[in-house]
This record gives structure tokens, sequence and C-alpha cells, in this order.
């Protein structure tokens, strides 16, 4: 159950309804989802966090579809079971197939494999990897 | 320093010399990073690690780009310094730029945010989340 | 479902009812939450965190509210479903408002956003922060 | 080494200078640390970020010490090094003591320990615990 | 509710009923676990974590009740709560017992307090300790 | 650098020094570790956490061996380059071997990867794995 419990639209302020009616908009859609509903018991946070998102999963140097499949990866990674299962739908809707799933998932094992080796045998950076551009 | 030290082709066995001449020659390269030279203490997590990501990152319903990207963002997230400084180096030679990278940090950061608000509201999963495919 | 089931009252032996009782003296209730019903497993395990937390937690340089709350913040960081409602509803004991609990959250997202950027960019501490006192 | 190196002053562009110009006004200081100067590789993360940040950790139900704490704890526990160091300088700025930051740590050990023993028995939320406010 | 769903045997390609047979043949039993249902959504991840496992946690320098133990307490330290009950009950199978099962809670909780302290005062090596070999 | 300096026993109040005292009595060594002088800023929390590890290191069920193996295996799971390489000297100490380390890692490797793909794939748990004893 959720800590504070979830706003519905027709219980919500102006400014939590303001931010309801843009991700809506956004999303062309007429259904807001449990993690709005549990921000907007804290309006400040419910608006910074959907700006926020707004801006960083716009097109840019990267495609709506990679950036989903980057922010589901991070959530399997750390185990988050809401996460996971809104970025998969968000994923699934902007082009995932199950295969990419698979594959995104086996890469999100590995690279949890590989990174508690790297930590554990305390692997110094490569001289060549320290300075990237 | 590393755990256990770095193994040296010269000092190699012929299994741990024999994934070595796997790797260079699958990446084209004369040279061995470190990583693979402290697991090498290990000549068969050396060899199913190699053999792992090679079948992981090879291409399929994802690009290597794509596959980079995440394994990328997966260790960000987990804060694993070798793996950050190694998979970006990786994702560069893939063909990432400086701007993907921005994007790519903007979107790890974020997922960590809303992960964690997530978790800490205790959210439900909406039930049209519940079943993906 | 428990790993080990839970241990009530009327079943436990005499280490773990002499650390019930002084949990419910020093709480000034006669309930016992599950935290404990499960450590009871172990009565050593039950004792020592039983002491910990009370030493811990006294008053001290920080009051105790202060004190709940930084450990519901670790907790809700931590994705901890159990600690974030066990510590939440001690924190709310000791005078945490619904305001107060949003802040805090959105402190704890902002660190986890913050704490993976560093990480991912690799930050170098500046020189003026390597000592704090 | 920071993965995309540092922006100086006298390096960036007009978007970069405007957020620097503003941490140092808000801050009362002439001096970037090296977190935003790594963020400045990417202007819009720095801009979101900064203006994060300073509505998060802005006085309001939660006074400007506490919220500082309750981010150092966060990062101690997460063992982001940058963020320890830079959060311990902005809790002690705030009025931390030594004697604050060793109850701290000893609130954020707890919690890791207590965090993993709930996980590890699959404690079950009491009852009581469901609803918060 | 699983992200794609668990695969049955009588549903299965040959590809996967070939690992499923394994798994029984190898572990002398009719029955698969909800982990390789889940995985069998990709036939390659099945397949090569299978492998690994069988690899990894077959007898050599150390135990299998040893091996199962390591991996318990890494689960119940990630809380991983699937992972606990299938780990806990492959421990038991090895001869695990509650006292064990005890103990090793109690290892993994002090390990992830002292962790978090050792993180949070930012402890630099000792000398002696650089070099373990 | 520590957060907070090193305590050097010739520094240390009466308090800490009965630790250190006790800490080297009990190794049979006439040397303290980098740790335990960082908590010795703290006095009441070097002293429970070294009278807590004392407890849950002791023989029991689990020999000393196995704990050692078990506390490293969970330093290397999260990443705790200190706790590896004390943990990693405490564990050989006990008696293992480079081969027994090598094995650890893989596990700690393997089961990482196998908690982020049961998390990721939100793999309900079995009925026959819901109680444990």
């Amino acid at each position: 159950m959720a800590t504070l419990g979830l706003v519905e639209y027709a219980d919500a302020g102006p400014e939590v309804r303001a931010v309801y009616d843009d991700i809506m908009a956004s999303r062309k859609t007429d259904w807001i989802n449990n993690f709005w509903k549990a921000l907007a018991n804290d309006p400040l946070t419910l608006r910074r966090t959907w700006e926020g998102i707004k801006e960083v999963m716009a097109p840019g140097a990267l495609d709506p579809l990679t950036k989903e499949l980057i922010y589901l990866a991070v959530s399997a990674s750390n185990g988050c079971g809401y996460c996971i299962a809104s970025h998969g739908a968000a994923a699934k809707k902007q082009g995932m197939t199950r295969d990419m799933l698979g594959e995104l998932m086996a890469i999100v094992g590995m690279a949890n494999e590989t990174n508690s080796l790297a930590n554990g045998y305390r692997v110094p950076v490569d001289e060549r990897f320290e300075k990237l551009f």
C-alpha cells in the first residue's frame, strides 16, 4: 500500500491538476499512473519530477526508444519493481520487442556480474581509459 | 591495487593465453585491458565471462551501440569506476558522442531519483502494467 | 512470507521474552512488530540489534526526530519496504508531518540522482573537501 | 580523472556561466566545486540539477541543517565518495558538529544492517504500518 | 506477476526443453522453479545462465554448502526476495541448519553496517592490505 | 583521505585505548587497522561495532573461515574497497587460498547477475520456496 495514498484527479488541487493535465496531453492519454498519484502528495516534487522527465526523455542525440531502454535497464538493475513495470510499458510503446527486452535483461545481468567482479578484484583503471573525450 | 595482481601474457598459462588471443582477435587489437588480466587469476571465470560478453554483446535485436549504452548506464548507476571507464571507451568506439553520453547520464540520474521515489512512496504497480507482453 | 516464520511471545524462550519485555517497556506499548519476531529466530542477533538500536537512537547531539528522519531516508534510498513502513511510523511518532516526509523523499530522490551523476562522471574530490574537521 | 573533464569558468559558454554565477551568488562564494564543472559538459543537466538542488534544499518544513544531514546520510549509505566529501562540508557549514556526524554515521550503519536483515528474513509489513497518514 | 510470463515445459521449444531436462537430471527432480521459466523467454540467456550456475556451483576449492551460503548471503544483502527464497532452499538441501542461517544473516547485517561505515568515513586502505597474495 | 582523520593510540582517550587493547589481544597482534582508527572518532560506535564483530564472527554453527568468506562476499558485492581488502586479509588468515577466492568471486558475480535477472523479470516466488524451515 502506498505510504501516503494516491491522489485522484477529483481530489487534487489546482497545481496537481495542472501537472496531471500536462501528463495526459503530452502522452495523448486520459490516464494517470500511480507514480504521479503518489508524488502528488508533494506538489512541488510532482511538478519538478515531471518537468525533469519531459526534458530528459525528449528526443535529442538519443532517440526515445534508446532512452526508454536505458531507463528500464537502470530500473531492472536497481530492482525497482514499479519502475520495471512502468518503464517496460513505456519502452514497449516506443517499439521495444520481446527480443529486445531479452537482450536488455541479459546485458543488465552481465553488467551486474562484471561490475561486482571489477570491484571485487579491485581492478585499476587502465591508463588509456582515464580520459574519454 | 588489484586484489590478486594482474596476469600478463608472458606469465599466462595456455588456457589464459587462448582467451587473450581470442579477445585480441575479436577486437582487432594487440592489447588486453586490466579487467581480463585480473580475472586471469581464475582461468575458468576468465573464459566464462569472456564467452558470455561475446554472446551478449553480439548484434541481435539491439545494435552494438545501444548495447554498450545500456552496459555503461548500468555501470554508472552502480558506481563501478572501472566499468564506467572501460565501457565508456567501448561505447565511444561504437559511435557514442559526447552529447549521447550527456543524455545517457541524465537518464541514469533521473532513473535513480525516480527509483528511490517509487520505492520510498511504496507505489503499487498499476493493473495495466502487470503483464507486459 | 517470512523466511523462518515469526516468533510470538507465547512461543518464545526466556532470552527472547526478556528482549520483547524491554522493547515494550522502552516504547511504552504492549505490541511487538514483525521485525523483532523474525530476528527472534536467532536470539543473539535479536538482543544485539535491539541494544544497538537503543544506543544509536537515544537522544544525543541529534534529537530523536532527526535520527528517525535519517533512518527513514536511508531505508527509502535502499528500497527496504519493511523499513520504510516501520521507520515511517516511528518518525511520525516523533513528530514527522506529511510535509516533512515529502521534503525528505525529495532529498532522497535528489541525492540518489546526484550520487549516480558524481560516480558516472567520475568527479574527483575537490582539494578543500578532503579534510572535514 | 573525470570522464569528460571539468569545465572552467573561462572556457564556459553563456548558459554554463549563468548557472555558475547563480551558484556563486546563492552560496556567497567565488568558487565552483568540481561536481558542477563536470556536469557543465551537459549544460541542460547542469541547469536542471542546480535548480532542483536549490528548490529541494531551501528551508521548508525541514530546516537546512536537517536537510544536509539527510543528504549526507544517503550519500554515505550509497558509498559515493565525492558526495560524502561535498555534502559533509555543506552540512558542517550549516552547523553539523563532529558529534552529530558520528551519530549520523552510526545510524547509517545501523540502518544498512537492519535493512539487510529485514530483507534477508523477508519480514512482512505489519498491518498497522501499512498506511502512514 | 512476471514481466514476460513463465514458460511451461509443454509450451517450450526444443532448446528450452533441453535445458529444462538438464536441470531436472542434474538436480534429480521433476520440477522446474520459476526463475528458469522466466528466463526461458530468452533461450540464449536461459542456457548461458544455467551453464554458468552449473560450472560455478560445482564442488571445487569450496564445497557445495559453502558455495550456497555465499550465494544466499549476497542475495540477502541485495534484497532479492526471489533469490533469498530459492537459494535458501538450495542451501538447506546442502545441509544448512536454522542456526547456520541465523549466523549467516548476522554476518550479512554486520557486513552491510561496516561497509557503509568504511565508505562513510572514507577509510584509506592500510598499506599491508593492498596486496593479498 | 579519511573524513575525520584517524585516531592513533598515542592520541586516544581511555575508552578508545581499551577497545584497541582488546582488538590487539583478541587478534594476537600489535597493530590496529585504519577502520578502527576512523571509528575511534566516535568511541561509542567503535566499542559497539567491535563487540558486534567479536560476537558475530566467533565460531558457532559456522566455522571462522566460512564466516570470513561470507563477509568478504558481501563486501565484494557491495563494492566496498576497504572492506574487500581488510576482510580478504582476514579470510586468508583463516585459511582462504587463491583458488577459494577465485571461486568466491565467481559466485559473487553470478549472484549479482541472477539477482538482477530475477528482479528484472519480476519472478514470483515459487509456492514451495515460501517457507524455509
